[in-house]
């Protein structure tokens, strides 16, 4: 018997690479779009050909333009067309509105035009050159050469004044009707594009239908009613010019649709199917209009629809194609009337919502970590969207429109996925929560539960982990980590009870965990108690927090005027100054061979000595550390050799080791876990986060067998009496086991190199140098995802109140850059499958912002006093 | 302009009502389906009409039965037909493999029949009485007169032999072939069953579709090779019968889906589209085929697809209708044995998978409060999947078979969705993933962040509430209202560290919570401390556990032999005594009046008293109760006016109250809150669980304007520095935004009258009283959606680690109850939407069980040893 997997196999060389997927849609990701919003713009969308978009159109512009008591303008974009120049929809509605607008009078003067921007050869051959003029506004985006491409800078352009009746006053109407890319061929444009060989990448597109978009609207002012429409080719899902579907191609954009729907036998099911397409890329249908065809399609529709989406249903068209369809127009004036009333109203309702958010969020958010009385309403960030690492950001009143900026605050580290792996998790939501929902966890088992716990235990459980504990949220993996941690401390070394209290002078001990200074486990008592004290911690914050660890000052690393330094605590300088404490190369740090050095002696004599000092009242239970960098202590970067020596003082004492993975794991540094990068492995290891590629929470607590053996027994009292009702949800576990494999395969994850232990570099070393060698940097970390810059500082603008970076966020912020500093340390974080060069550009801008910053720092220039963080 | 609400209103008696969308769905939610699994079956699906479904189905069944070396047989259902009889997919498919099976020399015999069950009066009348003969083993389900439906029992029948060659061998292979339910006019079912009044209940569709499965593979051994296929009718979203989609109405079977693709210009999107409505309803596809058209539409697919799901393509098929499509089989032969092939690989993958998984979750899971030791592989729950408020559960090797458990846990009390909402939810996940995945919050703000926060300050924070603070379980919900409550006692009372240190003898005042025994509010060190010491918070599990609390004993009240009763502290007995302790009705106890009664100042004097005795070590900064009903602690019902004198008690000394409505919020209890039974509002509220419809992890902290003014001022220091990475994330906000308006609003909850203000008693009141005189029954409560039952016990057999029940829950669970006891506390909680119906199903269950089950025990039948929760 053939197996599914044999079968597969057989067959792949039939398909598309994925990494063309990539290519074809990555070059969009750190662009800066900015579409504009000031008057109402759709897409025109269909589950398939042949149902009437260009019909749709054409009568929405008829509806706009003609018999209107004030003047109006219609852009119409094709953006792709083929089987060109004989179908050409741009030129179909151009002159249809011409004979419409002569049938019409009276009327105010129409002014149309209609233009077609490029074309392939075969297209261009077949158009009459003495029909080729110049394009008047629009031109290719630049970078974007058209020899390239295979297309032609065809500027075909027509214009036509319909003159209007002397008594309809002095206003002048405006049609302004495009196509950008035409092909010859009458198939799917991926086919034709091949054909034709005139590829054009999604960014491209994109890119044009934004400027087109701008030139419609510049300088429009509001009082003319404006409606724009960019009409799709085929069905919602067919593959655009570069093969990737339409709908993920125009995703960025993503302006409000319309859906041009099926009214024939079969109709009811291609309309839904299509409309879920278009959801499940997160588009809003603002209307779904079809013809008639006398099966009443429009009640399940609506049904399904719960009333929420308006259905509009239109005169059938007469089938004779010696028809001119005026009379069909005329008779559907008044549905497309009703339609073109509906978009401008969801777009007033669009702005209005809009325009009021972010007051209302002042009025009933409480946000965390934020001092409500420092947000000026102003500085409320409307986010609309996000695709892959971009978020779509509306600027408010004064400059009505959406723009890009890349979120290189990963969320608060959170995220991962670039647009192809966002478009994939959101299929797989809505298949977890259709064939789940969430159901219960102990005791029983499910597909993603189980999925998920297998890829942590083969990832980064690989060779020391057996068993997995879910949880929601890095926090409550920690308080499950120190429970574990306790119980096994306890059965090692008898009965913990006992040992707290068998202590000489009759004073019951404490139990502590070691941890080190800068640490951050969470925000639960449980977790707090286990990190140093912290503006976090503080009693104003949580009276209960006492600081139950002994909490060891660590040396650290990092870069400044492109060497690494090392910096060891104060106790340890005199003894240190002997040993190397710089390094050329950031693989020399982690290097294996420093174990044997003298340095690893003086840390395991450190660590000795604080544990021996610690005295009788004290009773070390777990070890707890953040591998290999401290994140919300300020991007730390600990000397690695120091964390592997710890962990190996601790094992010998037999103290449970627990690693706090939730910020380094999944491919934050570099590596599938940060203890791939130390080397040495733990006990107890927390994760969560990018976990889920950053769709929703989930956290997992793994341990190892002898973890596990500590709660064993025969009764239910001495099992782990800890959980959570969303304990290993669906959701959660089908997100996670998608994004653990997508990060770590190298056939969706192209920063692998064949290997597939480390990714490739994403921070260029030169740029990173050169940031380092800034006079107003203090310290730079690049490793893996993070790129960390510390600003130098004087006084007390250092640490997490500090204020003096605001200026310098706010620049980036306007720079596409969307950053959030840890007082005076910014940094950048983007996804695992983000392309070098995205990080380039972002560097590059940083350093072009750092100058100005400094600049005006010099100068004096300006003195915030707002603290962030 | 004409607003798309008033067009939206204008246009709403176009529409199905919502209501009949129930009566034809949940129908199915309580019954018992066991849908078999011993052989291969799948659904065929198609994007829409006309393409071919049927021959693909033909050519499995030529691929299966002829010029096969072994026996088999090959079932085909065709569910609903229209157009009949002219078309018969059924009957065109038994007469295709008849000429197929003589053309196919030599061959095994091949026994085939043909049979239609039920069809309109119309359709019956257009076929020849002499023509139908009775159905030999498949009748209609009982309870479901045809005469009801419209629908005639028409059981007509055919066989059909075709002799085999003798050197074949013995063996005969079989097929069987059938329609179901027959319409004459060839339009979609739903307009068909209208015209022809015969409509059929969605229930009663499937019932039968999983009677004749397994009348069809009832005493198959698994020697011959058996392939089944449900044929569906149009595309995946076309209305059945009862105007239900397709795709929806067949949800509870979720078999495995063959997707019959379209391959002419367009149909790459009408695929894809079709893919994504099957995957946004929980199906797994196991393969798409399609007709070449020589589009190549098979490349774009397959690379959407992934490579992980084998695409087909079939030769085209000739044009001429006079043409046999005999040639074209034989043509198709090597693509439909690949087919079948796949169909049987996959098949076999799924078994080997569902058959591993138990013993692979005993391996790798670390389930939360479970005593590994004490779960038997045969002990582990697997759970295919969740429809509604159904679980579809894998019974195991023996038993070959999907069956329906009724969710009566709740899943851990997170469940309220019925199908109908989950299917919204899982299409709004899958939009919200695509828009947003997750973006940060704070001070930021995103459409289905703000509905969701307008929401609960409109509904559960009415009256009370101003901001809300997000975050991601009930436990951090907690640790967060107690720093909020705190900070306002600090600000109320002077500053706490002084308040803690003024104390008289020189000893540092402990900061404590005013809470209840029983009390339970999560499992973080902060919620622990909150909560009174019980078996969660032992020594054993958090040595950093101390009980930061005064915890008073409450009041409780309970049902026991149809009586409502008052069981008072033991401090409080000789008083209460001569005060009434037992009510008729249990709306008497939560009348407003007894506020003025005598005990009323008797719970007032017994708190005073317990303040004022804390002494002044002890210093109570927040008051935290589980509002009438604490849940984890035993599903204990408060006494309302204990609880109301209780919290103005502590209002009037200024201490902040908090409740946690994590369980009993969102209608739990048959209110949008609890505060609402109890008729006082808190400072600060908790909520999470059932707030996202349970179908992923969210919290909210809400707090009065008050609370968060305590954290204004000039600096991020004063601000509440407490944070999650998915805070607020826009997944779990947009399911909490559908489910908070599904569940109040009274056109998609039919459990609310006009009113809205409470849900509808769902718990027959006879029948409640019935168990409650049970002398197995110690007490009952049935309050909203819950119904809880402690089991009288006598000795050491009560509280959390009781054994019991285990018994009871056994024999619930073989009757198609999934329940989970709270040690010797059974409870049923069902979802605010359920029907009283189904809840009286569950009773009159459970009454049934607990006769049998006290039967056992009385005569000490069986003794189990081991502790469940």
């Amino acid at each position: 018997m053939l197996s599914v997997l044999s079968f597969l196999r057989r067959r792949r060389h039939h398909c598309y690479q994925l990494r063309l997927l990539h290519d074809r849609q990555s070059s969009t990701a750190a662009s800066t779009l900015r579409t504009p919003l000031s008057h109402p713009t759709y897409f025109v969308w269909s589950p398939n050909t042949s149902l009437g978009k260009t019909l749709v159109s054409t009568g929405l512009a008829f509806s706009s333009l003609i018999g209107r008591s004030a003047p109006s303008k219609f852009v119409y974009l094709k953006p792709v067309q083929t089987g060109f120049p004989s179908d050409s929809d741009s030129l179909y509605l151009f002159n249809k509105l011409s004979s419409l607008s002569l049938l019409h009078k009276p009327h105010s003067p129409l002014l149309s035009s209609h233009q077609i921007l490029q074309s392939s050869f075969p297209a261009a051959n077949s158009l009459s050159s003495s029909l080729i003029r110049r394009s008047p506004d629009v031109s290719a985006p630049s970078g974007h050469p058209n020899s390239a491409s295979g297309m032609v800078d065809l500027s075909f352009y027509k214009e036509n004044r319909v003159l209007g009746d002397e008594s309809e006053g002095n206003f002048v109407s405006e049609l302004v009707s495009r196509t950008i890319f035409a092909y010859e061929e009458a198939v799917s444009p991926h086919l034709a594009a091949k054909r034709e060989s005139a590829a054009v990448q999604d960014s491209v597109v994109v890119e044009m239908v934004e400027r087109c978009l701008r030139a419609g609207l510049e300088g429009e002012s509001e009082d003319r009613e404006v409606l724009c429409l960019v009409e799709t080719a085929g069905g919602v899902a067919s593959p655009g010019p570069s093969g990737s579907l339409q709908c993920d191609l125009y995703r960025p954009l993503r302006l409000p649709a319309i859906l041009v729907g099926d009214g024939r036998l079969g109709g009811i099911s291609a309309t839904i199917s299509a409309y879920e397409s278009l959801k499940l890329r997160g588009y809003d249908v603002a209307a779904v209009v079809f013809e008639d065809r006398g099966l009443v399609n429009e009640v399940p529709i609506m049904c399904y629809l719960r009333n929420r989406v308006p259905v509009l249903v239109l005169p059938q068209i007469p089938q004779d194609p010696a028809d001119d369809l005026m009379q069909w127009f005329d008779d559907s004036r008044s549905v497309f009337n009703s339609l073109r009333d509906i978009m401008q109203s969801a777009y007033a309702e669009r702005m209005h919502a809009l325009l009021h958010m972010p007051k209302k969020a002042k009025e009933k958010f409480w946000w965390p970590f934020t001092q409500h009385g420092l947000v000026p309403e102003e500085g409320v960030t409307l986010i609309d969207s996000r695709c892959g690492e971009n978020f779509s950001v509306f600027k408010g009143a004064n400059d009505k429109s959406m723009t890009q900026l890349f979120d290189a605050c990963a969320s608060w580290w959170t995220q991962g996925p670039d647009a192809t792996l966002q478009a994939e998790l959101a299929r797989d939501m809505g298949y977890a929560a259709a064939r789940f929902g969430h159901v219960m966890f102990p005791e029983n088992v499910y597909e993603p539960a189980l999925a998920c716990a297998e890829l942590l235990l083969d990832g980064v459980g690989k060779g020391w982990a057996s068993r997995v504990y879910f949880s929601d949220n890095g926090s409550t993996a920690i308080e499950i980590a120190l429970k574990m941690a306790f119980r096994k401390f306890s059965v090692d070394h008898g009965n913990l009870s006992d040992i707290l209290s068998n202590i000489e002078d009759d004073k019951k001990a404490e139990l502590m965990v070691l941890a080190l200074q800068g640490s951050y486990h969470g925000d639960t008592l449980g977790a707090m108690e286990a990190q140093s004290p912290s503006a976090y911690t503080s009693f104003l914050q949580q009276p209960w927090y006492t600081g139950r660890g002994l909490f060891l000052d660590p040396p650290t690393v990092f870069l400044s005027n492109s060497i690494w330094n090392l910096a060891v605590p104060e106790v340890l300088h005199s003894k240190v100054v002997e040993h190397r404490t710089t390094f050329r190369l950031r693989e020399e740090i982690f290097c294996k061979s420093r174990d044997n050095s003298e340095l690893a002696g003086l840390y395991a004599s450190y660590i000795s000595q604080h544990l021996s000092g610690a005295g009788g009242h004290k009773c070390i239970g777990a070890l707890i550390i953040e591998p290999v960098v401290q994140g919300a202590g300020g991007m730390h970067m600990v000397d690695p050799l120091f964390h592997r020596v710890l962990v190996n003082e601790c094992r010998s004492r037999r103290i449970p080791v627990i690693f706090d993975e939730v910020f380094t794991g999944f491919w934050r540094l570099g590596a599938e876990s940060a203890a791939d990068l130390l080397g040495v492995q733990p006990d107890i290891a927390c994760y969560a986060k990018l976990m889920t590629g950053g769709i929703i929470p989930l956290a997992a607590t793994l341990a190892s067998g002898e973890i596990f053996d500590a709660f064993m027994g025969d009764s239910k009292l001495d099992a782990l009496l800890h959980g959570h009702s969303y304990s290993a949800h669906a959701m959660g576990c089908t997100a996670a086991a998608k994004a653990i494999k997508w990060l770590k395969d190298p056939e969706t994850n192209l920063n692998f190199s064949s290997e597939g232990k480390l990714l490739k570099e994403l921070w260029d070393i030169t740029l990173v140098n050169r940031i380092s060698d800034h006079p107003a940097v203090h310290r730079v970390i690049a490793l893996g995802t993070l790129f960390a810059m510390e600003l130098r500082v004087e006084g007390n603008n250092a640490g997490y109140g500090s204020l003096y970076s605001r200026r310098l966020i706010r620049m980036l912020r306007d720079d596409g850059i969307y950053v959030r500093p840890l007082g005076n340390v910014i940094y950048f974080m983007c996804g695992p499958c983000t392309s070098p060069e995205i990080c380039s550009q972002l560097l590059t801008k940083l350093y072009r912002n750092l100058e100005e910053f400094h600049r005006l720092r010099s100068k004096d220039e300006f003195m915030d006093v707002v603290v962030e963080k």
